[in-house]
């Protein structure tokens, strides 16, 4: 194939999309959220933009005659570079089938099309009086049908779940152009195989996300925010626990270790919340229905934590900036990451009970690699821990890798996916007969190979 | 194949499972819960009792190996016609993979083998402290296994999500007896495909549910129960929207038509619980943190839309007993469909805002065909609506399935799954091209088709 077959493609693709439907443009430089080196960044050889699900359809369908791979786009936002184009790709950007209608009060349910920006979806629950839950950083670029195909996780994932549960219905589309589309607002439905399934967290590989149901919740009349100091890594889990017990409405609990912690304040200059020092803290967040029962709940359970020892010392946020004060020390990971750099930022999961000895074998590790700065940090209830390590040197980031991974008995990838970057750590996680099995899977669905090539499997 | 293909397939399996793990007998006729006619009792050829997963992929890989069907057996409790053997089958019973470990306290998660009974999971959580939320009428019979294959949902489903919002991890035998097995303790793991997601609902077509990790909540600290009166299908949905939002944790709403209200009332003989007749009512549970607190939130939501109008009476459960007494009102489905023998049960989900119509027509409808009972219930957050209707003559069965599927607009299985007895009606909901699709899923993943052959598909 080369330059006569690609311009054969264009034209029956613009035939079907309109001339503002295809842009062709081979200085196109595309800014992706994962972008670390000179290699990554590739210009698609074009860019799709379909406004409906038929004309997804249509150049996916032409796509396949061509047997042309096809890079799937959403906000770009991604962090395993499964967004990010190789060479001779082109690129679908779902940004035209943004939108939300549909809003169904008695179920709980809107429909948003897969360009719908998170935040959109997001102020459109609220204008209803509900709220959508899911909740990233990076909410005012990303895309429903990238939240869907990645299975996005986020800071409530203890409360509500990752994105597969907030999904209620969806249109995909195959590789051949066949469309499936089941979006009745209906939380029930067991006629048959659960087709959406192959759609969450496949990230593009099976099929493309046109639009989804998705299942809203009420809006808490409060969230109450808590920072807390803890002396080990056990009564951090042994505070978990307890507040999961007393506060049915626990909705984040975010742990930091020391390093993290101390290299977030000095870099990003934020004051410092504590006189002492500790070797852990906490991010605790509840949402209140009754927010003066709520909070005095909260403080109770902190001060019999105090009483007992393991928590050494809590703040509980008097006012929205106080919290938000309290949030930004766990939330500059991002921007920390920025001034590391480079940094190398990792989002693993494992058992609980295999976590502390963990970070202390890579922390160890890590000091011996000669690194420039690490950090530890997550979301505690979901066994989900990001890793910060900013290398000595350049060359020293495959030894970070083998370090970070080597010691893992858990996921490579807690929620951000595999994309591009991680598919070479697949096995580290999967079972050879797992990824047999996906692999059978891909080739089923898409037996040319044209959906996101050479992303997770 | 024939009766000597048989001996030798036997052989074979008597090899790898031991003489107990192969039961023989052609006389073995089993209960099933949802037998209805004489043609489906069938007894197998013979009852597989794997007691590890080992010995489920040995079994698996013979019959395979043989081409001869399997039909994958829990605690026979399915609705749907799933497990009822047809002619020939062999039954491949979980019923020796039971048992529950692995609890995880932090995670609050435990491992749970295919047979183990849900009254076993649950008991097991309470003895931790926690709760596993999965609830049927069914639980001293129904197995992990089955709960898994069939997405089993039940009253708690408006809270906690279906059997697929539980199942944290799995083990599974594909038909040729590859094991994919994935049971670490993590709520988050995005690497690769889920391949769970394969076995979650598909009724043992696509493989074998050996173990599974579930998912353990905080035990309510009490649940509070009322039962109210209404005057219109508006004044349920405005009740189940205003529970929604001032009770953070509404754990059933479910509603009944005075058919049917009136028809357990006098057919079972319990008392009536209001002096009047009303034409809706409503089961409300609400799963409490503080009991006087939210006892009390309910008692003035419950006022308000007493003020209001749509409420017309309400009483709230003073004690265990009490609530007992309401929820056997609408538990009372079960034996109602016993006493009024023979009577057809069925499980659909819809839209909201359908759902009144629908019942109308249909009620309506079975009026025109002269049944004998009529009642329509169900869990109303979840947009699924159970129907029982008593034909006047067995040869009426067809026009009463005719009647019901004819009308709707959703689901034809909100919960139950579709087996054998719903199969005819799948393409009412499903597409061309999704059938199509499940079909291709099927052959890809068992191309002998031995695993519950002409079952959901």
């Amino acid at each position: 194939v080369g330059q006569p077959d690609l311009d054969r493609l264009l034209g029956t693709l613009e035939a079907a999309l309109g001339p503002a439907g295809v842009l062709v443009d081979p200085g196109l430089l595309q800014r992706h959220a994962c972008d670390w080196s000179g290699e990554d960044r590739c210009a698609p050889v074009a860019v799709l933009r379909p406004r409906t699900t038929a004309e997804v359809a249509a150049a996916l369908a032409r796509c396949n005659e061509s047997g042309w791979p096809v890079v799937v786009q959403g906000g770009l936002t991604g962090l395993a570079g499964g967004a990010t184009p190789r060479r001779g790709e082109i690129a679908l950007s779902l940004e035209r089938l943004g939108g939300v209608d549909a809003l169904d009060l008695p179920t709980a349910t809107l429909v948003a099309g897969a360009g719908t920006r998170l935040q959109d979806v997001q102020q459109a629950a609220a204008g209803a009086g509900l709220a959508f839950p899911l909740d990233l950083g990076s909410r005012g670029s990303c895309t429903v049908g990238g939240n869907v195909a990645t299975n996005a996780g986020g800071n409530r994932v203890l409360r509500y779940g990752m994105m597969r549960n907030l999904v209620v219905g969806l249109e995909a589309v195959l590789a051949d152009g066949t469309v499936l589309s089941s979006l009745l607002p209906m939380l029930k439905d067991n006629a048959g195989y659960d087709l959406k399934q192959l759609f969450i967290g496949t990230e593009g590989t099976l099929g493309v996300v046109t639009r989804a149901v998705l299942r809203l919740y009420p809006e808490p009349i409060e969230r109450i925010t808590a920072l807390v100091a803890l002396d080990s890594f056990d009564a951090l889990t042994s505070l978990l626990m307890r507040l999961r017990h007393t506060a049915g409405s626990l909705s984040a609990f975010e742990a930091m270790w020391a390093d993290y912690f101390e290299c977030a304040l000095s870099t990003l200059g934020y004051a410092r919340p504590f006189h002492a020092q500790h070797p852990f803290y906490a991010v605790v967040e509840v949402e209140a229905a009754e927010p003066v029962a709520d909070r005095e709940r909260l403080e109770s359970t902190l001060a019999a934590a105090l009483d007992e020892g393991g928590v050494r010392d809590a703040v509980v946020a008097a006012s929205l900036e106080d919290a938000a004060r309290i949030w930004r020390i766990r939330e500059g990971a991002g921007e920390l990451i920025g001034r590391l750099a480079p940094a190398m930022a990792f989002d693993v999961s494992m058992p609980l009970a295999l976590m502390p000895d963990y970070v202390r074998t890579v922390g160890a590790g890590a000091a011996r690699l000669g690194v420039r700065a690490f950090g530890a940090f997550g979301h505690l209830g979901d066994g989900n821990l990001h890793l910060i390590v900013a290398p000595g040197s350049a060359s020293d980031g495959a030894a970070v890798d083998a370090l970070v991974y080597g010691a893992l008995r858990g996921s490579v990838s807690a929620e951000h996916g595999i994309g591009r970057h991680k598919r070479p750590w697949l096995a580290h996680t999967r079972s050879a007969a797992e990824i047999a099995t996906m692999r059978g899977l891909k080739r089923h669905l898409d037996p040319r190979g044209i959906l996101n090539p050479q992303r997770v499997i």
